[in-house]
C-alpha cells in the first residue's frame, strides 16, 4: 500500500467510504463487461466502449475495414451469432453461449457434419491444465476452431460424428476506439493506453480497461501540468492503425503507460521501458520505492503488449507496464480460468492508486534554477529555520519544531540542485527525499521567490 | 596509519623525536585555544587568528558589519563580558565563567529578576545526556539563552526566582578572517579550507584550525606543483563572504579540502564530494586504499559544514572532507563533551600525515605523453631492463634484483597511458600501482627522455 | 565444448573422422616444429615458417639486420652448432643437443676452461622447481649463459674446473616472418597474430603457430565479410618492426586477436583488450555464454605479449587473447617442463573451435535497419506468424511446430533494434539469443525483404 494515502493517493479512495463505492462500482463494471464477446472489430468492441462512456466521456472514433495503416490493414468486421459442437443426440456438448472462448476468435462460418478424425485438428485443449479453456485467435488468417478443456475434448467420441456450426459472418466495417486528450500546462505529452479487444478474460485485460477509465475520469478532475493522451484500441492493429493516423503527435510523445493485467491477487510488477532508465522508469521505481513497496522487476522484452510498436524504430516511445500479476507470469493467463474470480475490485483500486502516485511524481518532474546561486540563501530571514540553532536534529526534543532539521534539508537540497538542469526524481534519488517532500520544498521556495521553474513549462 | 611513512609523509612526523615534538606543540596549541570564546565575530576570533599567527605567517583580513555579501549581511560584533544565572542566594548556578558554552552564542544583554516559569523557555538542555551543556546559537535573530546540562536543569527550583545577567553587547565593527596563497607551478589552484568560529569544542572545531595551520607550516617549506589557498573563517558567513569578495578566484578553484573533526579516537571517514567522482574523491580514496586503511565513506549531503556554500551552482567547487570523528557522527558533537579529552595530540598527528599524503598524491597529478607512441620503447639500451631475461616475475631469486619485474611494468604502465590524458590516479586505479611508485616510474622516464609532462604546468 | 559443434565450429572438426585427421595432423606438426631452435632472428625461424607453408600458402618477408624500426633496431642474425659444459673427464654434462633451452638464447661464442666459481655467474637455475630448465634470453645486451636444472647445479663440482664452449656466432642477416591478407566484403579489417620466436616451449608458443596456420586454412575456404591480416612474427622486435613496415595499414585495423598458449591442458581463459568492453571483448564473451562455457577473466594488463606494441598511444588496436593455460599462470611456462606432454592435439582442436567460433560471430557484425520500421510488421501474410495463436508459449504442445513462440520473438527482436546502428552483439546481449539465432531471423528478414543492412559492407 502507499505509505501516505492522504498525500500520494486519491483523497476519496483512502477515505473509507469512497472506498467503498469505488469497490461498488468496479464491481459493477466487472461484471457489465466480462461477458462481452470482444474481438478486434465488432460489436463487441462497440458496447465495451459505450459502457466505459457511461463512466467518464471520452471521443469515440473509427477506421474502414480495408485501410491501410503502415504495413498493415485493417481487417472485416467480424460478427456472430452462434457457435457450437452437437454430438449424434444433438446435445451442443461445446456452446459459445456458455463461454465466449469456445470459439477461435475470428473464426469463419461453417455448419457441417464431421467425423471426430476430421475435427480434431480444430480442437484446441491445454492437457496440461485439463479444467481450462484456452483463448486462441486467427485475425488474419482465414480458418475456424473451438477451444475446449482437455477434459471435454478427452469425453469426446472418436468413433463419433458432430454437428459443427460456427454462425459468423465477415463485412466491411470499421475498427472502433476511443481517445482522450487532456491538457496541461507543459508542452510534455503523456500517452495513457489500454486495449480492449479480449472477451471474457478479466485480468488480461478487463483490469486494464477498468483502470483506464477510473485514471481519465480521476485526471479530469485535476489541473494537470502535462498533457495525457489517453487511448483505447484493440491491441497490436488498434495501436498501430492509431499511429498511423496521429503520427506527427505520437512523434512527439514523452513516454507511455501501457494499463495491462492490474488486478490479480499477485505481486506487483513492473515492466521496464526499452530504455530502461527513462524518466518513466525512474518516477515508477521512485514511487514504489519511497513507498517501501517490493516491485518485481522485468526487463524490456519485444514480446509483450503494444509497447512493441509504439517503442518501434520510427516512433521510439518509452513505455512502462505496472502490473499485478504480470501476462505470461501466471498459469491462468489466456485461458477461461482468467475468470472473475482471479481479479478482485480491491487490487484494481490498489493499482489505481498506484497509477495516480506516480502520475502525481510525474507531475512533479520540472526543473528548477535557484535565485541565489552563489551560496545557501539566508533562510532564516524568510522565517525558514529556526531561531536558535547549533545541531538540529538533536534538537527535535528541545522545543523545536520536531521535523525541522528534515525540512531546512529538503530546502537546502532543491537550492543545490537549482542548476536548471537535475529533475527531481534525480534529487530524491541523491538526497533520500521523497518526492513529495521535495515538491512541498519547492513550494515553499518559489512562494519565498528563493528559486524559478525553467523549462518548457508555461 | 601510512603504509610507508618515509615517502607518503612528513619525514620530520614519523621521526621519533620529531613526532616528540609536534606533539608537544599540538597539546600546547589545544591547551591554549580551547578555553577562547569564539563566536562568528568579536574578540574571541581576533585572539584566536593571533595565537595561529604565532605558529606560522598568514595574512589577515577583515570586512566591515553591514556589507552585503550576496543574500546576506555580515553582522554586527558580538562582546561578552560576563553572564550568568544566579538563585536568591546570590549563588551563581550558571555561569559563563566556567564554561563558554553556557551562553547561546550571540545573545542580547538581559539583566533582570525573573520567575523560572520565565526564565525556563530561555533554557536549553539535553535530555537524552544529562551531564552535557548543549552548544547553541542565534546569530540572526535578536534573543537571548542558556545552556546547561540537564541535571543542573532538574536542580532549580520551579517556584524560584533569578537573576539572569548577561553582559553582550552589539556594534559595528567586522568579521575577521585569515587567508594565505602558496603559489606553484601548474595553474591548479586548490582550496584548503576551515572555520574559526566555535567555542569551546574541540574536535568541531579546535581540530580543523590546528591541522590547519600545520598544513600551512609544512607546505610553505615545499616546493609545490600546485597552488594552495589557505582560508579561514568564520563557518557560514565566512566562505560567503570570502566567497563574495573573491568571486573571480574561486570560480577557478578546482577542489578543495575541507578541514572539520579530525583528532576524535575514532575511525578514518570520508565525505565525498557533490559529483562523489571527482579527482578529489579518486585521490584519497587512491591514498587511503594504497596504505590499505579503511574509510568510513560518507556520501555528499547539503548538510555539513562550508561545502554547501563552495558547492552551489554558481561556484560548483568540488570539495571532500577527511575526518576523524566525523561532525554529527559522535554523541559529543555540539556539547560540552566534545572536549580536550575527546581528542588527541597523536589522532592529529595521524591526521596530519593523512592529508599531506592525500596532498603528495595531488602533486603527484599530471599527465604525459610517451615520445615513443609507436610502442614499448626499448628498455635496456638505456639500462631500464635486465641483461638476461626470459621470465622476470620467476627470476627474482635467481640472481636479478629482486623487484626488476615490479619496476619495468611501473615503466610500462606509464608509457602506455603515455597519451597526454590520463591522470596518474587512473593509472593508479588501472594498474594496482600506487602513485608513489608510479611517480617514481615518470621520474625515470623523464629523465631518461621517455617522457614529457603535458597541460598546464610550466 | 561449443554446444552446436554443427553450426558454430567447423563442420569437419566435429565429424569424428574429419577430427581424427586433424589430430593427426596437428599431432605430426607438434613432433616436427618442437626440436627447433627458434629465436628472434635466424635459421630456426625460417625451418618454422617453411613447414608451417607445407600447411597453408602465406608470403614470407624479411628485414635486414640493422633496420631501425621507431626505437628499435633489427638485431643481428644469431645461429648456434653447439653448446655444452664439459667436465674435467671430458664428459658434457649440459648439452646443447640433449635441449636446446640450455643456453640462453642470443648468447655470445665462448670456448674457454672455467673454475666453477667463474662460471657460476654464467648459470641460470629454478631451485624452486628443480627438475627444470629455465628459458632464459639476451637479445639486446652481448653476453652468454647457460640454464640448466637445479638438480644438475647441485651435482657440479664446486672446486672442479669446466670446459665451456658455444659455437654460436652474430652476422649481418635478416628477421624473417610471414603473412596473409584475407579479403572480405567490408571495409573492417581484423589482425591475427601470432609469434614464432621461442624455442622448444609447447604451449608458449608452438601451439599458438599451429592454430594460426590451420585458421589460416580454414578461413581461406571462406566468403568473408570482413578482412583478416595473418600476421606470424618474432616476439616484441616482429610485432614493432611489423608495425613500422605497415604503419598505415595497421593504424585501420579494427581489432586483433593474440594467439598464444591455446593447447595446455587447463582452462578455457580470455585476456581482455586495453578498452575492456571492445567490440572483440564483445564478442568473445558472448560466443563463451552462448555456449555456457566458463572463461578465467584476465584483465589487461602491459605486461603480457605483443599487444603491448599494437595497443600503444600511437596504434591503439584492441587485442584480446584467448588462452588455454595462459602464460605466467602455469608452473611449466618459460621451463622445460613445458614440452610436448603439456599440451595436445585435442586441446589444440578445441582452440581452433572456439576461435572459429568467435570469427563466426565477429563476421554476424553488422547493423540493419527495418524497413517497416513504424511499427512491429506484419509476419503472419508472410509466413513467419502461426495461423493460429493465443499464447505461443502455451500452445507448443499444441500442434504448433515447438520453437515457434522463440523464432518469432528473435524476428522481433531483430526488427526492434533495426534501427541502423546496434550491433547484432548487443541485441544478443539484451534479447538473451544468440547470435546464431539472430543471424538466422536476419538471414529470414532479408529475404522476406522486411530488412536491409547498413554501413560499410558492400
Amino acid at each position: 500500500m502507499v505509505k501516505s494515502g492522504k498525500d500520494n493517493c486519491l483523497m476519496q479512495v483512502t477515505d473509507p467510504s469512497v472506498r467503498e463505492k469505488y469497490l461498488v462500482e468496479i464491481n459493477s463494471l466487472f461484471k457489465k463487461l466480462f461477458p462481452l464477446c470482444r474481438s478486434i472489430t465488432g460489436q463487441g468492441v462497440r458496447d465495451t466502449l459505450e459502457l466505459l462512456k457511461g463512466v467518464e466521456a471520452f471521443t469515440r472514433n473509427d477506421i474502414s475495414s480495408g485501410t491501410d495503416c503502415y504495413d498493415w490493414r485493417i481487417p472485416q468486421e467480424w460478427n456472430i451469432r452462434e457457435a457450437y459442437i452437437a454430438d449424434e443426440a444433438g446435445n451442443r456438448i461445446i456452446d459459445f453461449q456458455q463461454n465466449n472462448l469456445h470459439v477461435v476468435s475470428y473464426s469463419a462460418a461453417i455448419d457441417k457434419q464431421l467425423s471426430f478424425e476430421d475435427l480434431e485438428p480444430h480442437l484446441h485443449t491445454l492437457p496440461d491444465y485439463p479444467q481450462a479453456i484456452p483463448y486462441r485467435t486467427s485475425y488474419y488468417h482465414e480458418t475456424w476452431g473451438f477451444c475446449l478443456t482437455y477434459e471435454q475434448y478427452l469425453k469426446m467420441d472418436r468413433k463419433g460424428t458432430y454437428r459443427v456450426r460456427i454462425d459468423s459472418k465477415y463485412f466491411d466495417g470499421k475498427l472502433d476506439y476511443g481517445e482522450a486528450l487532456l491538457k496541461g500546462k507543459s508542452d510534455k505529452e503523456f500517452l495513457i493506453h489500454t486495449y480492449c479487444c479480449h472477451p471474457s478474460l478479466a485480468n488480461d485485460n478487463l483490469s486494464g480497461m477498468v483502470l483506464w477509465i477510473l485514471l481519465l475520469r480521476e485526471l479530469k478532475k485535476r489541473d494537470l501540468r502535462h498533457n495525457y493522451r489517453f487511448v483505447i484500441v484493440p491491441e497490436s492493429i488498434g495501436s498501430i492503425a492509431y499511429l498511423s493516423q496521429n503520427e506527427a503527435a505520437m512523434q512527439k510523445i514523452a513516454g507511455a503507460l501501457i494499463l495491462t493485467t492490474v488486478a490479480g491477487h499477485g505481486a506487483f510488477g513492473y515492466k521496464q521501458t526499452y530504455l530502461g532508465n527513462h524518466l518513466i522508469d525512474q518516477i515508477v521505481t521512485q514511487t514504489f520505492r519511497e513507498a517501501g513497496q517490493e516491485l518485481i522487476r522485468y526487463p524490456f522484452d519485444v514480446s509483450g503488449s503494444d509497447e512493441k510498436h509504439y517503442s518501434c524504430p520510427y516512433f521510439r516511445i518509452p513505455a512502462g507496464t505496472i502490473t499485478k500479476n504480470k501476462y505470461y507470469e501466471y498459469r491462468e493467463y489466456h485461458t477461461s480460468m482468467d475468470n472473475l474470480d482471479f481479479v478482485s475490485a480491491e487490487a484494481l483500486l490498489q493499482s489505481l492508486n498506484w497509477h495516480l502516485a506516480v502520475i502525481d511524481n510525474l507531475e512533479r518532474m520540472r526543473t528548477y534554477e535557484s535565485l541565489h546561486p552563489y551560496s545557501q540563501p539566508m533562510l532564516g530571514k524568510r522565517g525558514l529555520y529556526p531561531k536558535v540553532s547549533g545541531h538540529l536534529k538533536q534538537q527535535a526534543g528541545g522545543g523545536v519544531e520536531k521535523d525541522v532539521a528534515r525540512r531546512v534539508d529538503a530546502l537546502n537540497w532543491v537550492l543545490f540542485y537549482g542548476d536548471g538542469k537535475t529533475p527531481l526524481s534525480e534529487i530524491a534519488e541523491r538526497s533520500g527525499f521523497s518526492m513529495q517532500e521535495l515538491d512541498k520544498a519547492v513550494q515553499t521556495l518559489l512562494e519565498k521567490n528563493l528559486l524559478r521553474a525553467v523549462g518548457g513549462d508555461k
